[in-house]
């Protein structure tokens, strides 16, 4: 049946300097080939877009192996089985893996790379899979309470608190009594966090000092930073911190165009004043209790306390704009790419 | 008895931006007053010249209180009770506390500030409770052990190694089954870490590069990293760090005299990668396990499976140019000053 059908596919023409621009992306096609033993085809229904991509461009030894130039961009996504020669899954179950930037998905249904594990469309919309209860979600939900511990009645500034991190950290966080202060891009982006996930206060990084803002919202000092942005804020926050307080190094997405050296934190030392710590995670090696978290994020969404908000743009060819938006602080909730509007 | 005594001191004058020069302090002498109920008064013997100094003589916020302009220096000593009102000390007696940079001390037994302890000069000599015995060492022993979590056959790697941190770091971290690699300026200073601490190696910094260093001497990784000096060579650690490792921020005296900010690490996203934390330490935290630190340290040294080295200079008056010799590296050994020789 396959080989009626046409993949289209964005791969990595070459290793950005800075911003990617459009001649480091190859738009490409081929046909779909016929399926071996123990094979399925995956139809892509939405891709995520996230920071971590522009680190996967890059080459050098990182917590994954580059993306290869020439290689299908590296993606996580949601999508439907539609053929399949594997016990494993079945014609029209729905699934989460490393899909790509791509149509479709054709390979052993075990593949490790790809990492596939069923995802239910009735209990969360599967841009949900994406977001809080894919790997932003787990990320936030085992950093934050993994590494950063939280006690009831500390306070706990997350950046990038619309992102899709974010979002999740502070709903978290709230969940386990903690005071929670957003940083993020703008006045909209604040009244969402604060209005609609209920995170007690935030800071418009764009519209004011970051420095003044934690003064005002964080009168006792911050005990959790989870930090999605590097840069200044983070020099900012370490200013801030309490005693044995705990940063929770997530991303850096400020300093992930950057042509020259990345912008470390001159105020570190903050930490041995303070005796904290800043560590880093990677989701990756949690992946065996995101079950757990998966769980526990439903339950809260299925009662009404726990939100998420996705910015869903179409079509496989606005994969290397919806990228910029990304960097450029345009996106407003999760942002996911949907490759196959038909049959989301 | 004690007013024909005259106390020669050394006051901050100003704060100094940059190295400290000879104005940032002021000579001064004064007699020294009778002893009221409760009250002792000390001989200083040794003081001890510490990086840490530099920082006490900022103004702001910190993890204790700035030297106020006009006061006289802090600093850590020993010495002997010449006369004392007090139930706690008897005359003597030695004790270590914060004397400051002055030839006597005078106040009460019980004193906050001072945090006076009965040392012993059979256990140890003197200068040994400036060193391993003393708040150096127990910087080196509770921060290597409690923030480290150091397993055996684990690298570990400490900068200024042949200092009065790093000794005891490394000899720590030898008594525990790790490899040990010292960072050290000159070939003298790493032969002595080698030969005469029984680290695994040494690389000298001044002499050659740290990368290369790393790559020769921790085919491994580094799994613990006991940072005295900042900068590029923190840096260059964490390109070279593992999964997990833990750095520990005890210092980073090539930023002290910075005039311009504190250059902070550019690496810091290995942190991320490797899954590893950064974290500060201050010795008081630790202060009621003094005890156990030197009883532990002088079993090793009555063992002679521990060596410390100190370098001991002579006289109140050279306390100025003393503090410059560990700002550029010119000491070997613990920095000690000898205040009345004739008392030793």
């Amino acid at each position: 049946m396959s080989n009626n059908i046409l993949n289209h596919q964005i791969r990595l023409a070459a290793r950005p300097v800075g911003f990617p621009k459009d001649s480091d992306w190859l738009h490409t096609e081929e046909p779909v080939r016929e399926l071996n033993e123990g094979e399925i085809l995956v139809k892509t229904l939405f891709i995520s877009i996230d920071p971590a991509m522009r680190g996967w461009m890059n080459g050098g030894k990182s917590y994954i192996r580059p993306v290869e130039i020439n290689e299908v961009m590296r993606a996580g996504g949601v999508g439907i089985v539609i053929a399949s020669k594997s016990d494993q899954f079945q014609v029209g179950q729905h699934l989460s893996g490393s899909l790509g930037v791509q149509e479709y998905w054709i390979g052993m249904a075990n593949d490790k790379y790809a990492g596939f594990y069923p995802i239910d469309p009735q209990v969360a919309p599967l841009p949900s899979y994406l977001n809080a209860l894919g790997m932003p979600g787990m990320t936030a939900y085992f950093g934050l309470l993994e590494v950063g511990q939280p006690k009831a009645g500390e306070t706990v500034v997350v950046s990038g608190a619309a992102g899709a991190v974010g979002q999740t950290v502070g709903q978290v966080a709230k969940q386990h009594g903690c005071r929670v202060v957003g940083i993020a891009g703008g006045q909209e982006k604040c009244d969402f966090v604060v209005n609609e996930l209920g995170f007690d206060a935030c800071i418009d990084y764009k519209g004011g000092s970051v420095k003044d803002g934690l003064k005002q919202h964080c009168p006792n000092g911050v005990d959790i930073y989870f930090d999605n942005v590097g840069g200044d804020i983070l020099d900012t926050v370490l200013t801030r911190i309490n005693m044995k307080a705990r940063i929770i190094i997530c991303g850096a997405i400020s300093q992930y165009n950057n042509t020259t050296a990345i912008k470390g934190p001159s105020n570190y030392l903050s930490l041995l004043v303070n005796r904290a710590k800043m560590e880093g995670i990677v989701v990756f090696d949690y992946v065996k209790r995101y079950p757990e978290a998966v769980q526990q994020m439903s339950e809260w969404m299925k009662a009404g306390q726990f939100h998420t908000r996705e910015d869903i743009i179409q079509g496989l060819d606005k994969f290397p704009e919806a990228l910029m938006m990304l960097f450029e602080g345009k996106n407003f909730g999760k942002l996911i790419l949907q490759i196959n509007p038909s049959q989301g």
